[in-house]
């Protein structure tokens, strides 16, 4: 017997017929002896009428309304699920995150989980019963509901995984698995059997967006072993072929990389003429952090006269004429300064646990990139992570030819 | 300033531009210096939308989780309305059922209010800010949300108005008032100004459905005098030509008979050759109340022997086979009972708290109907109420007939 969470999103629960394709795969882990509590979201696309109805009314909206609003999505989803896995003869009920609780911060609109009280709910599901939780939402110490934010759901369900201290977390997705790299861009590209923790956060900052990052913090802090499989494959047992996001250490064949991602959601900016003292990198970043501008990659070159610098950074690219705004403000204060901008870039990261114990991973990259001409704008590096900003036409040469460097290729060493 | 209580029902709340036309009435009523709380339903069509996804999953559904599915309509209706109050720059918020709390029964699905904390609402209101409160639910003893049944918001309303001691309920509704009849019969019928509790039971017990009969309940428990108007007249100012419904003692001039109301939802039922021994309607009407079978009008015959007896009683027209099928084993055990029923008989009552000091007033009733050939099948009468059965197709020249007799035609008296 293992107690499981299991997550269902939008997609997986966007019909009747839908949330009853649901019920079988929870009754089948219910035949099978587990204890079972499933957090879901709303059905596919309420969420976006009930943004809409808010916006309709009020562009300026009050958090608080907005989350008493649009949390009834998934009060709807968990009632619909919990009747459904009754009428299979599985004992089961809907728990609201006010109800069980799940208590948030006071951020309404994009709280975070402080805690939650599971002893209840821990009663309530190893007494047989199927706990069908509200996703994404939650109760504020305002007494009031609060959601999570977009994507929020997934981090619903890992901190319930951690509260019951659940066995895995299997998150339901339209994705089967975290791959080696984007399958629509290497066709020899390989579904991952397990990933770290940190390997699974470096790809969800790069652009891999198949967990909200929050929800694998979370995982890894909390050390819940989460699981990525397909709502829409086969049944339930043939799933086991999903990815696993596990502690680093339970990982036994480590490989160097694991993965190459790539996103062209950057937009990179140059300043030249910055006078090269103390302080003025707190004067450029400083207003575009009170922009909520989030800057990325930053390279910042010395002068040889050591009187001038310049600055290179990624913002992202839907936020490239703001951060521009922002910057003629700074040009007022910081004469002479030259401001350049491009957004047809793309940043291609490699990740891997292995880099942390082998040396010229990032020689590698540098030279398998420079082999197919592809200049490289500006590099940073972590322990696990490698990532250059190249021109975007590149993007896809760069994924497959690191792919097969990296012996990543589907029917490549242990694959 | 007076402390009111405004209540919306589906249709007035159908669209986001409905809701805009609800804070503007809302918002006038502020402006006169008002203190105010909302009750609103769910916007029209969602209730019935949540209805059927239950009950396409699962058609012998747990109420518990019906309520959860269901509730959720309204809960949007009030985070809408407190945002489009918002916008007009009157401070609002949202209140569900488990944070006032309004606390139910057990009985999910139809649950009756049995207390509601005002305080924390009260000092809200009072402090200026609107309450926007989700109608039609509120919180049982298991701590998971119920639902008052349909029709409940009436009765939100109303206990709500009895928790803030309001100085009045004003509920909204898609008719202009209570009418001494139903105006789609009489053209003459005149809308009433005034009406006591006491009527409006009855006229609401004889299928005049402007208001649920639990809130007339407990609006004259609580003396919570009601407003009837509608939400698609006027202005707020021009609307206070609705219907209030009051105490009695606080209608100076009472009219003898203040309305005439009629009900086709009607079937009768004679049961033939009963044995006339005690108990025999306990045989009878307890298999009746086994089957929640509404059993209204009864008269029994002594038999001119003393030996058998004739019983007539109606019931409702949906339940008429129903209570044939129960009547059915009632007669295995009461042999020689013969069965005889009829769908084709509707019931006009005349209704007025004068009658209490009058003396004549049935008479007058029976002699109209008399003139008119139209012969009475049954009658019972209460304090201020005589109802008979007559043959449906003589309902409107019945309905016409009585509403001249008894002076209520548009110009008569004080009209």
């Amino acid at each position: 017997m293992s107690l499981l969470v299991l997550k269902f999103g939008g997609t997986s629960v966007a019909t009747v017929q839908a949330i009853e394709n649901v019920a079988d795969k929870v009754t089948t882990e219910i035949r099978k002896g587990h204890k079972v509590a499933v957090v879901v979201s709303a059905m596919a696309g309420v969420t976006n009428q009930l943004v809409s109805w808010c916006t309709e009314i009020n562009q300026i909206f009050d958090p608080r309304e907005y989350d008493a609003v649009v949390a009834s999505g998934e009060q709807v989803t968990s009632g619909l699920l919990a009747l459904a896995l009754q009428k299979r003869g599985v004992p089961a009920r809907s728990w609201q995150g006010w109800q069980v609780p799940v208590n948030t911060d006071l951020v309404h609109g994009k709280a975070r989980i402080e805690s939650i009280e599971g002893t209840k709910l821990r009663d309530s599901v190893l007494n047989g019963d199927v706990a069908v939780i509200a996703g994404f939402q939650g109760i504020a110490p305002d007494g009031r509901i609060a959601t999570l934010g977009r994507g929020g759901s997934d981090t619903s369900a890992v901190a319930v995984a951690a509260a019951l201290r659940a066995d895995r977390c299997d998150i339901y997705t339209d994705v089967d698995g975290v791959y080696t790299a984007d399958p629509r861009i290497v066709n020899r590209a390989r579904k991952q059997i397990r990933i770290s923790y940190e390997e699974m956060l470096e790809l969800a900052s790069v652009g891999a967006k198949v967990l909200q990052t929050r929800s694998v913090e979370l995982a890894m802090k909390e050390k819940v072993p989460v699981q990525v499989l397909s709502s829409f494959g086969g049944g339930v047992g043939s799933d086991l072929s999903g990815t696993i996001v596990i502690e680093e250490d339970k990982i036994l064949e480590q490989e160097v990389v694991s993965g190459v991602a790539h996103s062209r959601d950057e937009a990179k900016v140059t300043l030249r003429n910055l006078p090269d003292v103390p302080g003025v990198a707190a004067r450029v970043f400083g207003p575009l952090a009170e922009a909520a501008i989030n800057v990325d990659m930053i390279v910042q070159n010395v002068s040889p006269d050591f009187k001038n610098t310049d600055l290179t950074f990624t913002v992202p690219r839907a936020d490239l004429s703001k951060t521009l705004l922002v910057l003629k403000d700074v040009g007022k204060e910081l004469t002479g300064m030259g401001v350049e901008s491009s957004a047809d870039v793309a940043k291609i990261s490699i990740v891997g646990i292995g880099m942390k114990s082998h040396v010229g991973v990032a020689q590698k990259m540098f030279t398998v990139l420079a082999e197919k001409g592809i200049n490289i704008q500006v590099i940073t590096t972590s322990e696990i992570k490698v990532s250059v900003l190249i021109a975007e036409e590149y993007t896809e040469l760069a994924v497959r030819s690191l792919h097969t460097a990296y012996g990543l290729d589907h029917g490549d060493g242990k694959a």
